[in-house]
């Protein structure tokens, strides 16, 4: 039978067998959601009616003999970012309370809901997803079920918190510089985010339209793969989204790694960070069988060339909610965006003219591995509250420096699986970025299933 | 027989007839220069000897029955930041003297004498194409041949100047924000500028990498024809280049404009500029049968998203030159580049989004129409060293306002044909925009064809 700590294919595969029904699935879901979420605050809406509604719907198919699809009664929630019908989109803030409900849902939780996933509510969130903590001052903080008292990690605190505590199989993030990767990372998830482009952004709410990734957060890197095969596509609706054909990760996920010439990223992701992160990557490296080591050249720069982007695109995108509503945003996000505002333009142009070098050095790399492997975070989840950190003797701000692994990567859009190191027993999670080329997600999701099944990766609810 | 005042396919018919020799086309071409130069100061270096060595060769083509190029013989110059193997790509400036001289030729240049057209020189510009006026403090004014003590309009202020005077009859400049267009109207000019990322980049000196546009210019429409499609084509080493097959503009040249939906720009473009502007689009109108109408929506928005565009990417592109080398530059331009550093963030990212709903918004109108006409300048070539003008009792600096109208087009990058009106006798020339949808190059040169054969727009060498 299923429970709270079932994973997503399981639970798809007990409905489809009548082993449990999507009615029993949605019912676990909500009665660890009420047991757990008062304390761990990861869900700002709870969709209990039309979760049962559609869990109704799905076993009446199923008595139907009619077709049942890969996620059948699935749970899932969504980070408050994507559009619910009948939900204002708070994206983490209290001004978007004042906005009108949405009208319909976004588009990749209709792509989940016809794949027969069920949405059971949206996710706390770090304010206007400009956070790396998952703490958010109107809201309370989203805590991460390994410590209560410990950060899940952001923006997608929410949904980092949900899986991670066993409330939903999956949860839908957001990633602009890190906010899929860092909280799969400190709540030992896996977490997707797919190449910039691959995945419809419509009825979401944006943070930086040059950087927002969307992507799925789960306890298997199976669940990873059937959820994202199901939103793949182009969509009209998003003129951002690539013109891509569906290219299924399913049939090759469990094809093993031969042939795949994998690396370690050096230099940059080498200098700093505590023990526990770069033992997790050799760990991996072990496990994978190679000791090779490859520079992704000048990444500090694509990191600080990401920062340039992001401050001054995310203050374009505020400015007359800044203009308007200063109080009513939080201060931790607010003057950094007054600070976007008055950034000058030399710096934005040089941020992206130095990208598109950065970009063209890494494709060179990728000529020669297929693989990179790099930490997630720099440490584990630190306290709720903690401001400063101290990495390699280096005193630092928290909230800026969770994402220093993570931030050269979505710089250029290239597609992560991170995975949840499994020798953690008794410890904080941490995790591992396995790294493709672009559109390349069925690589590092085979090397990240690799690793599940010979037990390196491992992510289980708690 | 052939002289000064022949067009680029005439003497290219002459020569593959045998009635000339392209030592002789030459040889016309640089007695012009000879004469009129001094006084017009078109060249800025003139390649007599390569041109000499050209000639002799295809001559000798031809004497051995070998087929000859569709521009052969036809000689040519270049706007000076085109590359010219042995010469120091000079674009305007005083401090690029002082860089080594080119080793190779541009692309352009390579595939313009790939057809056998002949280079004998490169021409003034404004400094580093920040200009409308055709004036350059370091090297004098490019004077208009109609009337040396007047503007030839800028940036490519000497290839108006070459090309009006007889010296040449092609020329190549570039247009990020009117500078083939502003000189084509204000020398009597056919121009074209192409759409954003039809001709290659590759070899020229850039000012603007989101808005930079190289074309011909000419004293007929059929050698812009000819020169553009020897030019078209991908070019792998300029990565803004369009992987777009060939689509020569020749075969429907004179298929006259039967069907083509055409329509006169309205509000922005009716709302300022010299009654000879307005008389010279209402001719043209008259002569193509149409009383249509059309809007450009927030086209004064569109040209000051060019302005920020601009200013924000042309100074970082000399943030070394203006750091180390600003009493180097010219006053006229060192001021506006040093204020492009300065700007915020927020005005850049604005200027983007805004430029992308604009596009949307005018690639919607022309799915009503074919044609739009416009004026290319808001009135004919101001005095040398004039400051200000009056128009519509509005005085305004003339540098900035001479591309009014044509700021709101390449903003978007749309193909434009600059065309001389032909009812000018004993007055300075004006010109009209041809605008068409990105990539219709052919039709806005079929309408422009259209014009000339019927006698409404000419242009002729003085």
């Amino acid at each position: 039978m299923i429970d709270w700590q079932s994973k997503g294919f399981e639970i798809a595969a007990a409905v489809r067998d009548g082993r449990t029904s999507a009615t029993e699935a949605v019912q676990v879901a909500l009665a660890r959601i009420e047991a757990t979420n008062p304390a761990l605050n990861a869900f700002t809406a709870v969709t209990a009616d039309r979760a049962r509604a559609k869990a109704t719907a799905i076993d009446q198919m199923r008595s139907a003999g009619r077709p049942l699809g890969p996620l059948a009664g699935v749970p899932f929630a969504v980070k408050n970012l994507f559009d619910v019908a009948g939900l204002a989109t708070l994206a983490g803030s209290k001004i978007n309370r004042d906005h009108k409900p949405a009208t319909a849902d976004a588009a990749l939780v209709q792509r989940l809901e016809a794949a027969g996933a069920i949405l059971v509510g949206a996710l706390n969130m770090g304010e206007y997803a400009y956070d790396f903590t998952g703490e958010n001052v109107h809201y309370g903080p989203s805590r991460n079920p390994h410590d209560p008292a410990r950060m899940s990690g952001g923006s997608s605190g929410g949904s980092g918190t949900a899986v991670a505590a066993g409330m939903v199989p999956l949860a839908l993030g957001s990633d602009t510089n890190g906010s899929i990767r860092v909280p799969s990372s400190l709540c030992g998830l896996f977490g997707l985010k797919p190449t910039f482009g691959r995945l419809s952004r419509h009825g979401s709410f944006p943070f930086v339209a040059d950087l927002d990734h969307l992507g799925p957060m789960a306890r298997s890197v199976t669940d990873l793969a059937l959820s994202y095969d199901a939103m793949q596509g182009p969509d009209a609706a998003d003129r951002w989204c690539a013109q891509k054909p569906v290219a299924p990760s399913l049939p090759s996920l469990d094809t093993g790694i031969a042939g795949l010439r994998i690396a370690v990223a050096d230099d940059y992701f080498a200098a700093t960070g505590e023990p526990e992160a770069h033992a997790a990557v050799a760990a991996f490296a072990k496990a994978l069988g190679t000791d090779r080591r490859v520079t992704l050249p000048e990444a500090g720069r694509g990191r600080a060339a990401a920062y340039v982007i992001t401050a001054s695109e995310g203050a374009n995108l505020h400015r007359e909610r800044l203009k308007t509503r200063a109080d009513d945003f939080d201060p931790a996000t607010r003057d950094r965006f007054f600070a976007g505002l008055m950034l000058p333009t030399d710096w934005l142009v040089q941020a992206h003219r130095f990208r598109a070098w950065y970009r063209a050095r890494v494709a060179e790399v990728f000529r020669e591995v297929d693989i990179i492997l790099a930490p997630a975070t720099p440490c584990t989840a630190p306290k709720l509250g903690q401001v400063m950190m101290t990495l390699n003797g280096v005193e630092m701000p928290v909230r800026a420096n969770l994402g220093l692994f993570t931030q050269p990567i979505s710089a250029i859009g290239l597609p992560v699986v991170a995975a949840p190191w499994a020798d953690r027993a008794g410890q904080l999670p941490i995790g591992v970025q396995v790294i493709a080329a672009p559109w390349k997600e069925d690589l590092a999701l085979r090397v990240a299933r690799h690793l599940e099944k010979t037990g390196i990766a491992a992510s289980k609810a708690v």
